[in-house]
């Protein structure tokens, strides 16, 4: 038995688009893409409930999904120019 | 004994271009870019299928993957201009 | 029972922008983006306080976190032109 | 006692060039420079074959070595303009 | 009781910009970089200097540290036109 | 007691130039400098010697090591615009 997510969860671009009006709402779509690559390998919310106490409190863990927010900010921040 | 993944599992860049009509299909060519790739270095289905469940379920390797897709796509935005 | 953190260590992009006047100023909003970056996956100040002591004296943590900073500061540098 | 790899094993860029027809060759690229440096690093066959096993069945290995092949593709998909 | 670093091992990019005269001195500045990225994490050099034994001698932390320096020094090279 | 490198192995850009003829070239200065970065690390060859056998033998650990010399690479590569 299994929770499926939702089918918004599992849009890898949520809103289509890598263009936004400010460095914040980029910043709040790295973070979005990043969560939605994990919903797309694992869709079952159960597991993925499982998993989030230790994960949240272990350092190593958190400086891991640090990490990939601040790659697909990279991108972000390049398709939007920086927003200069 | 293995059973062998499909010839078309096993092609590096699906589709055979960078180029996407969309963002959400750039992401999704960087996921299938980022198994198939997987899929390269261990081609037998049974290896694959056995180390599924317990990948799938840990949040570092979750997180691990992410990353690689996250680096993919990068390399796919700036080939499609980030869809601007 | 968690001590939810302020909002304002909440933001993604602290001042909203990612153009500095100085490299020095830079590298603080990369060393900021990144610090609440893990703000915004655990807003539990108690956790994050519990984790700090083994964290910040393992070398191999401080590794990992000061590659997220050399990654967000790739991003500002970009977006200020590296301050030529 | 060990068997070395043959002299073509251990260039570093095979072919001499980044440039390639085709974004699949680019890729075989990639991942072809990619097992290069670890032969230059590991010259032993005997030993690589030893760890390969082991290696190949790792769902975590198999990560880390495709994050590998992603950023050597960054560096051929550029060279090449990304075959637009 | 902790020995704290003094202020100039704690500023973020010493000397106050990215471009340098040569490579070499691009190379020294992302080891510096790197490092004052570690002191502004874990200020107390008592900490510091008790990992250091530990972390010097472990090739996976070598090698992890030497993968931050070559991030940042992408960022040098680039603001230095590639000293071209 | 400890046994000193060499200074031409410490130097951090051999050469002094990002610039070569070749990509072949190119990648020998990749992972050159990424060893030198070693080098500047743990100056002390007892030390690094004494890790060498678990190291190269350990898949983790040469998986670890390439991908320094692939982000080392995409510097050179760029610098040099890519031989084309």
């Amino acid at each position: 038995m299994s929770t499926p997510l939702p089918a918004e969860a599992l849009v890898g671009i949520p809103g289509g688009t890598l263009i936004t009006k400010t460095p914040e709402e980029g910043r709040a779509l790295a973070m979005l893409i990043a969560r939605h690559t994990i919903h797309q390998i694992q869709p079952d919310l159960d597991i993925l409930k499982a998993g989030r106490p230790g994960y949240s409190a272990d350092p190593a863990m958190l400086t891991a999904a640090s990490q990939v927010v601040a790659i697909e900010f990279q991108t972000i921040a390049a398709a939007n120019n920086y927003w200069r």
